[in-house]
């Protein structure tokens, strides 16, 4: 059964500083945005972690294997590099969507996104190394069927982004309410999920329900492992068997 | 009457570089490619352009004001600095729906995005500095009424995040297909589009459409002016405007 | 004859940042300090120009054909995306070493480096278009003959530093007690420097100073234009000529 | 006793990458370089170690602390983001001086730098926990004593750059040539020095020769611990307390 340990990214009072004392030049708030995430991206990945933008204002983060001073010297690091801080707050739960809502509830606790006074809150409580198993977490990589060939070499290119974003939409929804996942767009025609453990059914189910409401075809690759880069690099394997034997669905073994 | 003129920014090759021997780490991929995005703002954005993450591996950008040896410079330091190259696809057109089709039929022209032989294609024609006038970009800022106050900080992070993104898929459908817009997610809560000229009925449809389907209330400020940059700063101010009076459509004077 | 226009670029207040309330990691302030001068180098690079990252704290520029607005957008650009802000003196004159001087000058009448109340500081006056010409800039650029033969694939990587950095310090003092040049080490085995007007002598006899002091071998390649970029290209080229050719000077034509 | 782990990295074939197939823009150069040298100091500096621009092609970092395991991963994620890769050597030694000679052996025997056929060497051996010690590194920390009213508040910039120059290539190859330490400058008026187990004395008589050859005055601080993270905080703060004492050289306790 997986253990997902979570963690919220907000930028604090990000808004407000948006257009103080007025409105920044978009394209930096671009820049810092992006580069924020790639920072953040670099810290977590390389000690096995997943973060996705979301927001950029506000991130999510799969972060089992990082403990207290890793998040601490995280958060120290951004105050020192960027004109912004960022709040942290992590919590652990059977489904990522229950840690996530966890962590949420202990930020919202410590003041509004918006409280100009609350600033570089760290909350919650990581998993204890003793009690991590191979099985905490697990990862589902979807993509588009044959994208390049049905949308990106034949339409426009925003209609093609159209129909990514449609299915996208649908299936983030789907699989949060149904099955209590965190799924992220992550480029091209890619999206990964942090999933509890789930059936093949449960997968074929979600993808069945995205050709229905928004026509785009999907396939999927699980794996899971003791953190989100094993189970991450699993499910990217097990996404190429699927592309080879044009199963839907195709588990790492 | 505007004069868009939009540049189709496509990664060559990449989806077969991404798992080339074998898939590479994810952390790297989402570094690279928000980098990348961080990289091209700075270059488009202070030439007065702007350019939007949209798909990453596809990136569409409004271009007034930059030539043809600025693309070609663009084109040259990404090639000299990343481990990927670019094609740049450049058009214009009255609406920036119908540019962007042009452009990127121009490019599906030289060959697939997943062709490997199709490398640093640099094509279309930018608008002569005679030709251009202070009307030729018209930008529209959206943001959703209250969000801090009615989700980030009541829902937990994915609730939120997931009526953004439906209120965002349904806008940028509603948009191009109804308005031949380019509406892009900016991150937080904010859509900027790439407009036609349009009429604040058009505007007051496309908001009434989002709060109908997909239960999100948004505003708009709109400006234009010769570059991106200038009528998108006037959109921020017309979009403070909105929020202090109340209205949900503002076009800047 | 050269008219060179310099921009001294100075973190404002950055020592007592950078231990303030406590001494900061220095991983963080290597980072954003090598990370600042990336972006100038996009930012000026990118308008013809060039800079040298010197002390981090203080970067020199060579900024012929940005104006006073492009010097503006730089300083508003940093100032959004870093937790320090800059300030940027520009001054022109027939020598490098001289512009530098005047623009030294004038920002130290502004208060010193350590001033706390002194922030952003925007001053001096840049070359207007009608006064332009092909020979504004001089650009020498110095490499070590056989470095990777003689030093790299041989010695310690630490004494090979050791002779690289005994040559640069020892050209960089010649070249401006001497020639008003200013030289800046770039990487590698690599020396960039600002000229007046020299002649070949002047050339040879830094080279002869070096070799005699230092016991550092240099060749160089010397070329001039309206900008930083085209001067710097034409000396990389002549560069390429001195190897070929086996000369010690070599003049673009 | 010291016992400091050094890598040597090294960009595989830099030299001829530059100019093939003819010179590449330098401002693209130095924004490569100036990057990669910032996601080391991340990559690096994040599990404690440091790591120095030194050439910025070949670049010297201290690694206690990062395993095998660690040098691949960095190793990777360069070669996944950059247009070159690098190669990694590590040893261990009494002195860093003595470490860094092995590892550069160790790599010159693989081939030279500028060998197209040699890339991604992963070679040398780290330091197994179990024979890890408090004491593993020394690190000083040199600033110049009131720079910005000695020089950066009076001089030109150029000016003031020659001397710390002047300073720096004095104390470098003191200190390598005397004490088998190896110091970098650091930015602004600070260097920071990898060295074995020095005396008072022997920091004393540095001090003295820079003020005696080139004019500089320094003080320093000095720290040791586990990792270059710790030995160099421990540093910044002994210098902090001879700037407040007024002694030229303080140990941490």
């Amino acid at each position: 059964m997986t253990n997902t340990q979570v963690t919220l990214v907000q930028i604090d009072n990000y808004g407000p500083w948006t257009v103080t004392p007025e409105p920044r030049r978009e394209v930096d708030l671009q820049t810092l945005q992006s580069r924020l995430y790639a920072d953040l991206s670099q810290l977590i990945g390389n000690r096995g972690g997943y973060v996705f933008f979301t927001r950029f204002d506000n991130m999510i983060a799969v972060t089992n294997g990082l403990d207290e001073s890793d998040h601490a010297m995280i958060q120290e690091s951004v105050g020192n590099r960027y004109p912004v801080t960022v709040s942290l707050s992590v919590a652990t739960g059977t489904t990522p969507a229950h840690a996530l809502a966890d962590a949420t509830d202990n930020l919202q606790d410590r003041g509004s996104a918006q409280d100009k006074d609350r600033r570089e809150i760290l909350c919650g409580r990581t998993i204890g190394e003793d009690h991590r198993t191979d099985e905490d977490v697990e990862i589902a990589h979807f993509d588009v069927i044959d994208a390049t060939g049905e949308y990106t070499d034949r339409l426009s290119a925003f209609e093609t982004f159209i129909e990514i974003e449609q299915g996208y939409a649908t299936l983030m929804k789907e699989m949060h309410g149904e099955h209590d996942a965190l799924s992220f767009f992550v480029g091209g025609d890619n999206v990964i999920a942090a999933c509890p453990t789930l059936t093949e059914g449960a997968y074929l189910d979600a993808i069945d329900h995205v050709t229905e409401v928004a026509g785009v075809d999907l396939r999927v690759g699980v794996g899971s492992g003791k953190t989100a880069h094993e189970a991450g690099m699993d499910a990217k394997h097990a996404l190429e068997e699927a592309r080879a034997s044009g199963d839907a669905v195709w588990f790492a073994e």
